[in-house]
């Protein structure tokens, strides 16, 4: 850990994604609160803090598109992830109970995601913007007839109590976060343990045989190649890009080499970070 | 178009899966409506529809991984795919203006899709189990405070008037959706034009090269890969699942070729469907 400058993260305090950050960094880090994921690019790229959370992948959804995009450029670079549980409690203030509810809030989101739950009883919902005004509108007001969705850990910070756990409609769900730094600030984590792991962006041109070709050079450098996606193209459909994990660090000679060899034959070739691996998805 | 009997999608009346159903069957199509992706499954298994759709791929939120899992035993068979744009606006009665409103209704997805312009005001908003049941709650209850967020053509259905257009937060965004009938059930839908895509389910196990393998044989056939997208794994990592798109029809002779040479190097190989293709995403 790096003395108190702060950590960026999108959402409000509760939030997974500070979940995500705590998990990594530990309960003593400073935090920045930020509104969305292009705010946590632009606190680390104008120095307001030394590294940010974004989430790449969830077990359900998939990708985070959106945070690909961030990352294409290569002013970020990656330096750890973190994965953490996504689950969701029904909470309400100390003493309330399930019959007592008549109303529901939670942010939009979290709320599709415990429908099967909310479904077996006839209470009203009401969105709220983050699942922190949730917790605060029932607090705040005194609503002893209204409940909050939200995490576990959101729950205690907003003075709820638990009345349901485990509603969310995928038990076991996780999201995978990166932990970014702006490319070249030389800001340092403590060694962490884990298989090295290096992503590339890779664009190839949308012909027969360019994704091949790339994935010859790694594989004859003994490398393997844990995940791959490719974005859909956005209109023109003339060449293709791909988010590739490789087992094996940036600076191995192995990978090296092969990265060499990888420059003839792409349109687009970026090493987005080599980090230590965290725990599977 | 094959006679009358009903093609099953997932949603209610106005929802985008039905728009792709009459994009691709024509407004004359009979339509059953169903709740879950699992249920369009279930109808196409036990013979009450011919046809089904199923979203796969949003040009924002990516693959739609539960689609795949519902089609990765092969008991699903892909004929066709439908692409449509995800519009959304803000409904009401008619003579009903924005500064009447005070309260707006919506799915939780619908009102999250369309957050920034929701925000310009100090609305309520109020989740609904689906779209319908948003429009429904203003029409039946003569609701002239309220709104609703719906597709243009939800609103139409519902007997609103649309109050702003192209409210949701990612403008052009678009979701391709498959045809699909039960494998062997042998219904057949009319003459499309299209080059013609197939796409295959690929297992391999999680070894240097293994997927090098594979991609080697479908170059040597000469075909090309429009889209490859692999699955994380769930828990144990000793084996990756892998679609992929291909620019050819299964029955050319080419793929044939690479198709049996395929079975050597892979753990699970299967054709999900070979159809004409539909518009880019």
């Amino acid at each position: 850990m790096s003395g108190t400058a702060p950590i960026a993260y999108s959402g409000e305090p509760g939030a997974f994604a500070e979940d995500a950050l705590i998990a990594f960094f530990g309960t003593e880090a400073e935090r920045l609160a930020v509104g969305s994921f292009a705010d946590v690019r632009a606190a680390l790229l104008d120095g307001r803090v030394q590294f940010g959370v974004l989430p790449i992948e969830n077990l359900v959804n998939g990708t985070v598109r959106e945070t690909l995009d961030l990352v294409r450029d290569g002013a970020l670079e990656i330096v750890g992830e973190s994965v953490v549980p996504v689950n969701l409690v029904l909470a309400a203030l100390p003493g309330v109970v399930l019959d007592d509810i008549t109303r529901v809030y939670s942010h939009a989101q979290a709320l599709a995601q415990s429908e099967p739950f909310l479904r077996t009883r006839t209470w009203q919902l009401l969105s709220t913007y983050n699942t922190a005004g949730a917790g605060a509108a029932i607090r705040d007001r005194n609503e002893r007839d209204a409940a909050a969705v939200l995490s576990p850990r959101a729950a205690t910070l907003h003075g709820l109590v638990e009345l349901a756990s485990g509603i969310e409609k995928d038990p076991g769900n996780r999201t995978r976060f990166w932990v970014l730094r702006s490319t070249g600030s030389g800001a340092e984590i403590s060694a962490r343990s884990g298989a090295p792991r290096t992503t590339l962006l890779v664009g190839v041109r949308n012909e027969p045989g360019t994704l091949l070709a790339v994935l010859q050079r790694i594989a004859a450098a003994g490398v393997n190649m844990s995940k791959l996606e490719s974005r859909p193209s956005q209109g023109g459909d003339w060449e293709y890009v791909f988010w590739m994990d490789l087992d094996a660090g940036a600076h191995d000679a192995a990978l090296q080499g092969a990265l060499k060899e990888l420059a003839a034959v792409t349109s687009e070739l970026r090493i987005l970070g080599s980090y230590p691996r965290g725990a599977a998805l």
